[in-house]
């Protein structure tokens, strides 16, 4: 089929009284689709029942270094909790926190210290300071955005492209203004993109000068071990080379098991350097005794050790590969070649992005909206939820069973589809 | 015996050299005893071993609201988590947020909102106050001023009294000055005295006058169900009375199952008007996503109910109560009547005061650990860790065996007689 640009308004006309139809159609079905947020779905939760039966009555409880796991103490995890996620993350074991169950916890609770306390290089508290400003390579995480809208900090968007955020941009803005403190990034399957940065772009953001002899970058590697593909992308290590560039500083480095074992009981850590996270130790001494150790060794146990996180991970790929797979062809099929819409093919994470015609978004998750189909927010995806091109839409594959899912999308193709004809013919007018 | 102030320099000399004698021989049985914290010891642990087994492999994760407790969602805890709470705390299950492991966290977490966000009934975040100060009622939980202290909070001492603080310097304080926002109690078994709050202390901060609008009741309900005696102390409702004096929204209360099933793993929780937890979940959004599901309905599971607990705590109260008993009893035999000591004696909770001469409890400290026994750090019960009166020492039987505990009771005992009998001689000098 040709581009619809191209088309006369009578095609299009012709076009659009055909999709509402079968829009209307699955109003008809009363469907109850939820595809709005990035949660494992049932079977993939079931791969660790395991874990329920890691540490049973009668076993010990005893850490590698004689902790009695039961008990208080232990600020910052377990010594094999430590060195597993050391491991997945390409560090230390003595550059890793364990802490609780969320790394969103972690990130918002260092934004918090360093409001509060400041970081490391730093000559006050980020609060103190008449501005501070985070850097959002968008679309990105909802969440994120959510943390410093909620604590004051003002977001600057950066254009993602292919190999991650606009590098130019970044140097640019962090070179001229000392109040920019830190950057968001999802180095590995961007949420939502799921692009993975270029070893280019994780040398430029670890060598690039920076007006904030404070400045840090936010690596939430959400999704370090969330390959779809046999041959996953490769994440050329940040800490390596911050270090070689002569800022070691520079990295927090967040993730955990929410999407490997179960989401919310799962293990968070954090990655940073040693001065880093002696500052942080500091004050997390005050805020907690320590963090569920029982849980960290129920981890260790079931996993048994980095190896078991990535056969584990195959498992849930064998899972998620064809729901992938599924929203790629419908995509392909109902919006390839007619250029009303393009999208992300990403090789793992949870979520691709679907970018409409500009303008198109709100009017699309709204439709998808009356025929039962629950989207992320359009917006969402940028800072203070505003899409400057109101085009981005986030797709997350995982919930939803196949069939629901090839609904899911149908639909949403069919909404793309109403509100792009639509667009189009007034165009005409 | 007489009073030691009684006894003329030579007798008081004899006492002195005999109990040295005694104290070298301690010395040189090179002991390890760590009586620092207030941990539960290992056959305290063990009672919950069934937990461990609570939710196994292939046995449904579900909440009796549907929820898959495995999976994300659900903010401030699932409904049967939340009635447990509530009925333990005698408030409603909607006054209730079931948060993750650790009690001491929420009330961190939560005096960093009020500085960064404020609270009902304020009309500013308490960080942009010229001051914010709490009273803290001495000796009192050192963890608690820790929390001020890193906060930047001016912490003013408040005497204990038998039935809990000084309300008289209460209600002048909380009266005449705004910058006074709240006050630190630990109303049930307080840590370190092991006091409860009279029915008339709790009318009285309920009602009294307060120059701050936004001024908050911190009531760490740390041991609601630690009882020691069947008949155990009685407290009353804080809630209702606040509800009653018309101040609803004074009280945020914290508790959790720390020393009831795994200290550091077990379920935290706090209560406060559903005013107060609106504004809270408003913010705690964007901190977490939810705490651990799967470990609250563990917890739902292994004690069934209420009656579950306090059949529970009748387990603990076994172990616990010949360990106090065997305390008090030896500091009766070595330090009863003689004028130099005085002890509380509680019904229940973790902790008892030891209060020496005045000027003596650094020496004390200082003399256990050289013979092995390590004490928490004499000051450590008050604000900035400056006991006035150099005098209180935190005893907590808790952990060691029985054997060990007597041991070291023995030397705190020998301990304080050399302190005491060296300070009266010099005072014949």
């Amino acid at each position: 089929m040709n581009e619809w640009s191209r088309l006369d308004a009578a095609e299009l006309n012709e076009i659009y009284v055909e999709q509402l139809e079968q829009y209307k159609a699955y109003q008809d079905r009363k469907l109850r689709l939820d595809m709005s947020r990035g949660k494992p779905c049932p079977e993939q939760l079931d791969l660790s029942a395991g874990m329920l039966d890691a540490i049973r009555a009668g076993e010990p409880v005893t850490a590698e270094d004689g902790t009695d796991a039961r008990n208080y103490g232990g600020l910052d995890g377990l010594p094999e909790a430590k060195r597993l996620f050391a491991d997945l993350l390409g560090v230390q074991p003595d550059e890793v926190i364990v802490g609780g169950s969320s790394s969103l916890t972690m990130m918002y609770d260092t934004i918090v210290r360093a409001m509060l306390f400041g970081v490391p290089g730093g000559d006050k508290p980020w609060g103190k300071e008449a501005a501070v400003k985070f850097l959002c390579p968008s679309p990105g995480y909802d969440r994120h955005f959510a943390i410093c809208e909620q604590l004051g900090i003002e977001m600057i968007v950066v254009d993602m492209k292919e190999d991650g955020p606009d590098m130019d941009q970044v140097e640019r803005l962090v070179a001229e203004d000392a109040a920019v403190k830190g950057i968001w990034c999802v180095p590995k399957y961007s949420n939502p993109d799921g692009i993975t940065y270029s070893d280019v772009v994780v040398d430029r953001l670890a060598g690039m000068k920076t007006k904030a002899g404070d400045f840090r970058i936010f690596w939430d590697n959400a999704y370090v071990v969330h390959d779809l593909s046999p041959l996953p992308s490769r994440l050329k290590p940040i800490f390596a080379a911050c270090r070689e560039a002569g800022c070691p500083d520079r990295v927090f480095e967040y993730c955990s098991t929410s999407k490997v074992s179960f989401a919310g009981s799962g293990v968070a850590a954090m990655a940073a350097s040693r001065g880093n996270l002696d500052a942080i130790r500091k004050t997390l001494a005050v805020q907690t005794i320590g963090p569920d150790k029982i849980n960290q060794l129920r981890h260790v146990r079931f996993f048994g050790g980095p190896d078991g996180v990535r056969a584990h991970m195959e498992k849930h790929a064998a899972i998620l590969k064809p729901k992938f797979a599924a929203v790629l062809t419908l995509l392909e099929e109902r919006l390839g070649g007619i250029g009303i819409a393009s999208w992300s093919k990403p090789d793992g994470g949870y979520f691709l992005s679907l970018n409409t015609m500009d303008g198109c978004a709100k009017a699309v998750v709204a439709m998808a909206a009356e025929a039962g189909v629950t989207l992320t927010k359009a917006g969402a995806t940028f800072p203070y939820g505003l899409d400057p091109r109101d085009r981005n839409i986030r797709i997350a594959p995982s919930y939803p069973s196949l069939n629901e899912l090839q609904t899911a999308i149908e639909i949403i193709c069919l909404c793309v589809r109403i509100v792009s004809a639509r667009k189009l013919l007034d165009a005409r007018v």
